[in-house]
């Protein structure tokens, strides 16, 4: 060998460095039912699909029977890998009949989040 | 004593059958910046008072220079604290000028969030 390798990986670095690149995709969209358990057990299977999607690290699902709402809130790797899934979902969404759907997708402020206990780290 | 008392705490035997009672709040408004680390250093006192408030679990801040938005996604114990922080926090974002405040509470379909790693347990 002729010299020494000065290769550092780039993201390391940035985690190093306390920059969370981690993404929140907010869903949610008008929602008729079933919500509860009957909705967790049509659900399952896309749940646990939904783990396998690239650069995803969580979701909490969310409803609200009242407003006859759902969605989810998300937490990605990346910018990338959130707008694929959004990207999907929104199409998956439209073959169930859900055409309005609200998405935002946010950058997380790591230090004001770490105070908060906010689950990102 | 005459008898055997028979209390048995409410909300204990809801989390025992896991009926997680904690409800989403998620918020977003137009906003006009400091984002990132200055954010963090205007609002750090914000967020430790944030804390403190009745019902609170944890919030992850959001923000989004490019479009111009904040906000945030919190997890609370109940329905009530979760609206009382509402109605407190939107009368503060009005007094920082912010008017227009998008926010929305959720249940939480327990199952469903336990497959995909959401954390609320």
């Amino acid at each position: 060998m002729n010299g020494v390798s000065a290769w550092v990986c780039a993201s390391c670095i940035e985690i190093f460095k306390g920059n969370v690149m981690a993404k929140v995709l907010q869903i949610d969209f008008p929602y008729q039912g079933p919500y509860g358990k009957e909705m967790a057990e049509q659900l399952a299977d896309l749940a646990h699909s939904i783990s396998q999607e690239p650069g995803f690290i969580w979701k909490i699902w969310t409803e609200n029977e009242s407003t006859r709402e759902a969605g989810g809130i998300y937490l990605f790797e990346d910018e990338k890998t959130a707008a694929a899934y959004l990207e999907k979902h929104t199409a998956r969404l439209k073959g169930f009949g859900i055409s309005e759907v609200n998405a935002k997708i946010f950058d997380v402020n790591a230090e004001l989040s770490k105070i908060n206990h906010g689950p990102v780290g």
